[in-house]
């Protein structure tokens, strides 16, 4: 048996030293917007542990400027977009641009990684999918209650639907692009979906997540299709598309799997916090998961959402030994 | 065939003008704490709407001080616990006290809006759940990740142990009194429990629930279990206790009906940001509820959450009309 490939989101970053070092000198967004420091960032974590997939450092919130929506990363309190979306006129001021130049260093990082990455290792580029990008662009930043976006999609939704096509149009464009400069899989993060019920999530935004599925399916690369949250419809993310499916901790992923049917892989779903638990907790934890899955293939080991900066880095060494012995046994 | 009870939560509140206006006037620790004012408060949303039960204002925190935990609501940020409970000596030195006394206050409070309550309408008394309720004592407000309470679960057992059998014997005493004051149903709120996945659910929060869903057995009054962003593990949440199970909007209704048995009631699911929307969408909700029902008894019509401050008022009054005249047609 192919033992179980294993990565997380979010390995590249602040529970590293070595990160925390370079950001000393450099903002989360300098770094990002340099292909040299972008390709350092990224092969950091393969240096400590033996993952099976990088993933290109870079965030959700890039393209925003290209299609017209400036943000920095305030210290300590995530995104902060300059002028919110809070009408339809500004949404009507907004176009698609050119994601192949305004993103070009991400391109020039995903070629440089390649370059470096050993041949068995995968790389994997990314994107926000249209509702979670449309949530940050109108809230301002990270939302409890996404009420303002759902406002947006009730009282507007002919400016939603505008927004959400531009938002298809420069995603489809950015992952091809991605996958043209290297990237061999791709994931859309759709991390703040599940604040959706099942209907609106069917009539705002699977749609547009649809569409960029659709549009990736002439590509050879498998597609990630990740979201949180939302146990409550997995068969309409399912639905939406993606070869993968990544779900969180908060349903059994035995249970994700027989919701999403055994066509599909699945990727997770490790608790993030369990890497702040003793050893034989968090041991306990990884095997549990393994159990689950019962060595059915297609099962990528991951977390159900991004590592925090407090992970200890001798959690993610025991984790990764742990798949991998498990799934060699 | 009876019509579908409706009633809703936060229904008292800041969206009311009335409310607001004592708000100028009162602190809502000021409001909670003087049985006339929290009876007068109850009573407001009985006056405008046709609602099918009442209940109690207060907030799930006022047992806190009881056990030696002091805290305040700070303007528009929510509850402000002054120290939390960051170590196991803090939990230690925690006692049981005396709720029955220390909440005398609810008590009357309870006693006095039955008395004016009309006989056709029901006042529900709530708690918070220990998992709940130990969550803001831990983190000292509201928390995005709950990582030290998943870390004090994860590294220190026995504290958590401890603290969770605090809050049992503190709620059970409670709602026993709330019950024995006038009380005609008991909800238990454990609103962000759904942060947790299904072992660890299983593991540190259920056994608590649990025993406070024993211990009211022989109490003659309807239970409700309420938790949020819980869809992955329905059964267990019904599993631990309650005649009715309150769902949120993440999940179907009528799926969430088939995952906790034809035997248990159901309260839920309108998404609270849907009375934001115009009239004919916030219908459409409604009725979808409504269809996906389908006539079934033991529905009770609510929100998956409370009401938000900016809640409209016409939208309340359509939404009960609307269910009134559909479970009567």
């Amino acid at each position: 048996m192919d033992r179980t490939p294993v990565w997380f989101m979010r390995q590249a970053g602040r529970y590293l030293k070595e990160y925390r070092e370079l950001r000393v000198k450099y903002s989360l967004l300098e770094l990002c917007r340099n292909p040299e420091l972008a390709t350092e960032v990224t092969l950091q974590p393969l240096r400590r542990f033996d993952l099976d997939a990088a993933i290109i450092f870079a965030d959700i919130l890039l393209p925003l400027p290209g299609i017209g929506v400036d943000f920095e990363f305030a210290a300590g309190e995530g995104p902060k977009i300059h002028r919110p979306l809070r009408s339809p006129s500004q949404i009507a001021s907004l176009a698609v641009g050119e994601p192949e130049d305004s993103l070009r260093f991400v391109l020039e990082a995903i070629g440089m990684v390649r370059r470096e990455l050993p041949r068995q290792v995968a790389l994997i580029g990314f994107a926000g999918a249209p509702f979670t990008l449309a949530s940050y662009m109108i809230e301002g930043g990270y939302s409890r209650s996404f009420l303002r976006t759902k406002k947006m999609m009730y009282l507007h939704p002919n400016s939603w639907r505008v927004l959400m096509e531009i938002l298809v149009e420069v995603t489809v464009r950015y992952l091809k692009a991605q996958i043209a400069a290297g990237a061999q899989a791709v994931q859309l993060f759709d991390s703040w979906v599940g604040a959706l019920g099942a209907d609106d999530y069917r009539q705002y935004a699977m749609p547009y997540s649809s569409m960029i599925f659709e549009s990736l399916k002439d590509q050879s690369v498998p597609t990630i299709h990740f979201s949180t949250g939302t146990a409550g419809y997995l068969e309409l993310l399912k639905e939406a598309g993606g070869t993968v499916q990544s779900v969180d901790w908060r349903i059994p992923i035995h249970l994700a799997w027989e919701r999403v049917g055994t066509d599909t892989a699945i990727q997770g779903n490790l608790e993030p916090i369990a890497l702040m638990a003793p050893p034989d907790v968090l041991e306990r934890k990884v095997l549990d998961i393994l159990k689950q899955v019962d060595g059915r293939p297609g099962h990528i080991f991951n977390l159900g959402h991004g590592f925090l900066p407090q992970t200890p880095v001798e959690s993610v060494s025991a984790i990764v030994e742990c798949v991998h012995e498990y799934s060699h046994s």
